[in-house]
């Protein structure tokens, strides 16, 4: 059984998906308002799509500091190799896991999940080296921050793309997804300044 | 009078504009190749706008190891603050200058340009943090290169940008044109990593 293992971000034009503090007030800039009904950018669409989310612990801490629970009863496991608190939430459905990509990926299809959304800076970037992620949906916000958490850094990994769709919004966003085959091969690991 | 300092450039999907020794090779992928007359993405029609080149010393040395001189008799200005050889090709326009990229616009001008378009990853940080470029042509690759040189880095300035156009090619390069606008105040120094 397959598991397709879905990215869908915003980040910055300079690459960033957050402020070197995690801060994501700028995504929420008044400025960046559509009329009703257009400020969603197929986020809904693509959740419903998705069995379970899988992040790492600093975005798990993050989400915990808004207001509410975003996620609902939706099947939430977050990657951590120390003790955190569940959501004071009760309708919330969080599970902890920990260990290589592939084994959290094998865990979930065990359990039933078909569609997985990998999010955050660090997991996007340890699933995409293990060769896990099948598509990309990267909305492209029209500022540079300057600095901040990247969404890919220094990889160390070759990765072709082939772009499915390209959307430009009115306040000038561009929302572009992006397919990896996964063909032996035309990945290669490349040398790291890291 | 008004200079323009325009930037046109490819950069992979995770930011870089080259290979960590400076091949851009990958952009001459022949996956990549799309019908005669569509391969030009736009370059011919800026180019034909252009009063002169501004690029460092690394981009020009990466120039002068072309087979040929690419840039005909367009006039060429290398930033630089140590000796370099001219082109042979005796129809090159190069001059040499250093300083800050205020100065070098201002020489510019009064040499009679309107139209400067600055190249190379260093030199486009430099007069971006510098308040000087007016507009951004970014053609984004479908690439992960996974290591490289970066065309932002960790700019230590934030700069809000306007969407001007986005056009999707079928290689799945992704064109977006942005323009900068010069108030002051929406500027401001960020925390840098640097």
């Amino acid at each position: 059984m397959t598991v397709t293992c879905s990215v869908y971000i915003a980040a910055s034009l300079d690459g960033f998906i957050a402020r070197p503090d995690g801060d994501i007030d700028w995504l929420h800039n008044p400025a960046y308002t559509l009329p009703d009904g257009e400020n969603d950018f197929g986020y809904e669409a693509f959740m419903a799509t998705v069995d379970a989310l899988v992040m790492g612990s600093y975005s798990y801490e993050k989400v915990l500091s808004f207001d509410s629970w975003p996620y609902g009863a939706k099947k939430v496991v977050v990657l951590t190799q120390r003790p955190l608190s569940p959501p004071t939430d009760p309708a919330a459905n969080v599970s902890f896991d920990s260990g290589p990509p592939a084994n959290i990926v094998a865990r979930q299809a065990q359990a039933g999940a078909r569609h997985l959304y990998i999010d955050g800076g660090q997991t996007i970037q340890r699933f995409l080296r293990a060769g896990l992620i099948d598509q990309m949906i990267i909305t492209q916000i029209p500022i540079l921050l300057g600095s901040g958490i990247p969404l890919f850094g220094d990889l160390g990994v070759e990765i072709p793309l082939r772009l499915q769709h390209s959307r430009a919004f009115a306040n000038g966003f561009v929302q572009n997804q992006y397919q990896i085959e996964k063909e032996e091969g035309r990945r290669k690991k490349v040398e790291s300044r890291r």
